[in-house]
């Protein structure tokens, strides 16, 4: 189906952002597979063993893996002739695989019977746990749990799912209003520079 | 039961742990949430998963997020007012916490049939993984690794819960006579700032 | 069996790497534990939890603890008296080790029905795993990801071990053809200080 498809290219977009993490600190390439698996799967990952939907996706689907390292190559390779991108476009795509990931995450523990609560923090740590892990393996304080509207726009789309889900006419819609709001909702913040104020004690 | 309410009342403390910390790291809002979670039901949600007791404590009640939501809005709110606490309320608090935290973590254990080594494991780790993992959050060292007694006081509860288990009476006195050691050293440690000795290498 | 001696051996010899980080962060006796634990056993733990295998391996089979806890006291203990060791033992020693881990991850993934990728894939997360969570505790980028042939012999390792599952006469063979070929690249990456190239990008 076409979210499948969809959500390879999230992995493939996560992934990038763990080989340029990789790259930053000097890693080898065994290190930058690490990190783009850590990005791309990870959040899916910690999801899954959370819920008891073991073996994990990935170890049912190995297309996942697959793409993985076909993106690692490809760009360690297409880094080295660097036809400048303009600057917006892997942030668009990263809200693309948001976006997908919050929908995927959500229709999975919906389908294992949560609660709608549940289902939003599945959705969340789908989208999100990734790269909170990618930064913990690189020694950064995890960027999103700082001053982006990043996880904001994975809740509201988590929660207009869910609420969707309850009220709408069927699944399939429901899917569609919660990734559509969380990819709109992280656009208005790439375009502009939305952050939500830091919560800062002086102690 | 009344140890339900302990443990919502330890996930409340914990949870205003992770708040401060986050506070100290000017994350934004959803980086106190993660902090306040990870902290809170961390250790929890580690123990489920390597028992294979999924889905994990808080996907089938919800109420545990709740309170740690409610924690989080009332902690960043009054700690907009402060009216000085005495040093000493968090740490006793935080000492409560602790050794409920222990004495779950090895009845749940038990219930799964472990043997009492594994008990005592997976109360320590009830009751410390989520410091840990806020602290690796934070990029921090674990302070629970370096010098307080802290983990110390959780070993001896629940050797004291697992040992009362084969020769007390029944479980429920096990459960307290572990639970007040653990709390009793962690005061005592509290009170006259007692240090395991560190060890150190110098290469 | 033999490779049930040898899996003791390396989880022996992977604690005391972890008792050795501990005590260059002047850690105290529980966090010597923990470092201990989560090299020796952090790897496989993963894997299990990953795969659905759980209670993970060392809730049923507690010798596996009881060799971690000897080896930290012995190493702190004789650690005061230093013998000096030929500097390149211990790396010798963690080679073996290394070589088990991944040949006893394959033989379990493959035992648990899953792919010859995903075998591979549970082989160097058995190995290099632990290694992976020590850092992390210690606030290191991990070692692993960075320089050294490490992974990559443990890659190799369990490419020939699915192959030979594949082509050759029997498991067991193929066990000891994965583990002789991580072995041996090991070795000859310590002998002549072999590592990969860095992925290094400058922004």
């Amino acid at each position: 189906m076409i979210l499948y498809l969809f959500d390879l290219f999230g992995t493939a977009v996560f992934a990038i952002s763990g080989v340029l993490m990789a790259g930053r600190l000097r890693m080898d390439p065994f290190g930058v597979v690490v990190l783009a698996c850590a990005t791309a799967i990870g959040g899916g990952t910690v999801r899954d063993m959370a819920m008891g939907a073991t073996p994990v996706f990935w170890i049912s689907d190995t297309l996942y893996i697959w793409v993985i390292l076909a993106t690692c190559v490809a760009t360690m390779l297409l880094i080295r002739h660097p036809r400048r991108l303009p600057w917006y476009v892997l942030p668009c795509a990263d809200a693309v695989g948001l976006a997908v990931f919050v929908g995927i995450g959500v229709d999975k523990a919906l389908s294992y019977g949560t609660s709608p609560l549940v289902a939003v923090i599945m959705g969340v740590i789908t989208a999100c746990g990734g790269g909170i892990i990618r930064d913990v393996l690189a020694r950064e304080v995890p960027m999103v749990l700082r001053t982006e509207v990043y996880a904001t726009a994975c809740i509201a789309g988590g929660i207009v799912h869910t609420l969707a889900v309850e009220v709408g006419p069927d699944a399939v819609t429901a899917s569609i209003a919660g990734m559509v709001t969380t990819l709109l909702i992280r656009l208005a913040a790439i375009r502009w520079h939305l952050s939500l104020p830091p919560f800062a004690l002086d102690r």
